[in-house]
């Protein structure tokens, strides 16, 4: 792990952070932005297990299927309406779906792969509590199709069943 | 711990909960209400290690002293103005503290204990996660003078340096 | 969790499987098959920790992008030639790739996209320790494309980018 | 966390503390004082998750109200006959508590608020062994009243529903 | 693990235990006597993580080498002088040793096999604490040489390097 | 714990290892060699909880007793038969033993001492998975009677039951 600060040099500031009411930039292609209030934010979070982040909807807009790595995470809907679910591991992948209006709470068990999307005409905001003070976020498109190199088309058109082309196609989007 | 329920029988219910855009009640003498949504709430919570609060203040209402025995809390302004502080353990008992505005995010440490204020003449309402499906809330004048049997007057006279009127005084309000 | 059984009717057998020689079935579109042991097939995994693997791979034949909600994986290549490699978390989406010989060791992080790829003529073996008795497995093309009921076309139309008919192809083969 | 020493270098110095059957000094306003021996005793215990301590009581002597932030405590009586309790988290707030003779052994789980008194007119000696290498001790009325800055009086007045002048009579004594 | 009594049923008894102070029998063939006081004895150590031991020595009487699977133990000496020791994993099987006094403290970590003898004419105590509810005690002697059923004698004269009527030697005392 | 490498300076290479498919060098006293890949081999395994080993056995080879003190094993047989067991702790000591043929599974929980003995004409091979990047390996022998420093020859003559001549006999050969 990393290493705590000395603390006689530990100020009220090392357990804080400004903004979270900022609504994220929602103009991209999924209409939806997350801010993240971890330990890269937050340096008192070290070893503490937890973790804070906001997300904005435009309408229709999508957070599109992606799992934390280390965290389960807890999710409040401050405004508007969200369709959420997560899909459980094999053999069984079942999906857990629920429309959520203001003030409903829904769990992504860690690990699991969970999405979200408005389904109002209106923005939708949702804050979450993360139980890892560092969660990561692994979003399955750019993981999968978006890598840095790239997985082989070979591999993911087998993986996906579908022609290189079309996986070609979806890694020039990410 | 508690055993896990039979995965056949688990519902997208066993992951949700409504009403945390409810503001509590907050017509009591601390002028503050916490809704706690927890593994009592949640039974989907059960070994992940998450949980999550909403608190309403009242202008001037306080949330008194107390901590949480298996978690650590981030919170964030929703609305109005809070001072928020927690204090170190022995033998520093550093008072770490904060005027939050809305938007803002803190942190209190596992089992340190923490307080809030609304500074302002609106409500002010705040949304937690905390690191634990079952934090427990233990608040300092609930627990020293207002457990069940009652702890001798003699040694909370002794513990705070008062005179025994004063802790049956306290006592009585608690 | 789970509870423990009586110790006193626990028998050598609660800690044993046999079988882990024969190849597993590659006869399917991915040209591979992973033989699991874990909780489920050896009752004395309860709270250990650990569990083990074997993966066959026809050749060519691949492991589909996946992974384990909780545990590492290590492998180690007994027959064979394998290309490997793991994709990490968001935003840099890096991929550690390597091709590995018979025995070579490699390291899979916990809740990290991996994939293994056959890159011989002849049938390859490998033998993986997952760091969990109960580590789970994702499969990316089958959680996503493949979950019961299915997660809306519209959802992953707009998180791949692409079109909804050839979600709807994609989701037709899972 | 913090980093472990290099093992070349360590000794059985490392893993050893001396001096834990001197009585410590009671002569103070609560008649008891604790020797600790955790990590920055003995640098050895670092990542072990325990450490012990020795308590005196002079005659009527207590141990106020607190509790270990990171440790449950397990004690047995060496000398004397000690009251001891502790109070559960809300909304039961329940005491637990028991006259415990030479020889006797009582669980103060993690995190909850505990205390004990001697009952007799001899000195008492108790030994505890603690969960933690670093459990930390935050006494009540020291972090509550004493903290240094100092918490609001008006919180305090509100949260122990007293006169403000009260409150500044205790703050005066921490 | 072990689930939890419901919480409405607890009482004090469930966090005590008595007679800590009562000597153990010390009149077998190793001169010592261990009393565990651990979840065993006290249930509502369950899930806690420590436990507590006394152990009395005749005059040159020992415990033998032994370890604990799953707990570091701290002693401290009440009565008498004792040597004691610990050895690290291989390759270097260091020996960590030290006499030690009434009122000194030692470490001996989680699994490290280790001993004590009393090195002086009189009777000797100690206390310890131990990072688990349920620790273990491995006696080397008694698991290797007196397990049930035993472990194949040539097993044994291979692993010690003796001969086998050696070995059967020290299996008919344990 | 140790600290984590600067992520940008992360390689394939630090998950990766070499030669697993050499069998050791079973020219020894025990006919058996152990070749370990743990975090000292492979640096990305720090903080993952997993590392593995391939064992090697001369024809009657064996894997004297032994325990790993911060690890569960889990061992597959790749080639031969072996006969495997573990010892519970006291006061129990019941032996679970097993007769492995290929492709079996066999499972020896956190330190417990184990030992496994090739029972066929041929040579033996193993593959384990152990749940800690560092699971350490104490062998009876050596750390009882090959300790640098060596344990009193007193003491463990008082432990085993034995003459000191044979307890030196025993310290000459570790």
């Amino acid at each position: 792990g990393f290493p705590c600060k000395n603390p006689a040099w530990v100020q009220a500031n090392d357990f804080s952070f400004s903004g979270l009411h900022n609504p994220g930039n929602t103009g991209n292609q999924f209409g939806s932005a997350a801010t993240l209030v971890n330990v890269a934010q937050i340096p008192g979070l070290n070893t503490l297990g937890i973790s804070m982040a906001r997300i904005d909807y435009a309408p229709w807009g999508i957070v599109a299927p992606h799992y934390h790595p280390r965290a389960t995470e807890i999710l409040t809907v401050i405004e508007g309406s969200l369709e959420v679910g997560f899909v459980t591991s094999n053999p069984d992948n079942r999906l857990f779906s629920k429309i959520l209006q203001k003030g409903d709470v829904f769990v992504f068990p860690v690990g699991l792969v969970h999405f979200q999307r408005n389904i109002g005409h209106m923005n939708a905001v949702a804050i979450s509590g993360l139980s890892s003070q560092n969660p990561g976020v692994s979003t399955i498109a750019n993981v999968v199709f978006g890598s840095k190199p790239e997985i082989s088309t070979d591999i993911l058109a087998k993986a996906f069943q579908i022609d290189k082309n079309i996986v070609q196609q979806i890694q020039w989007r990410f």
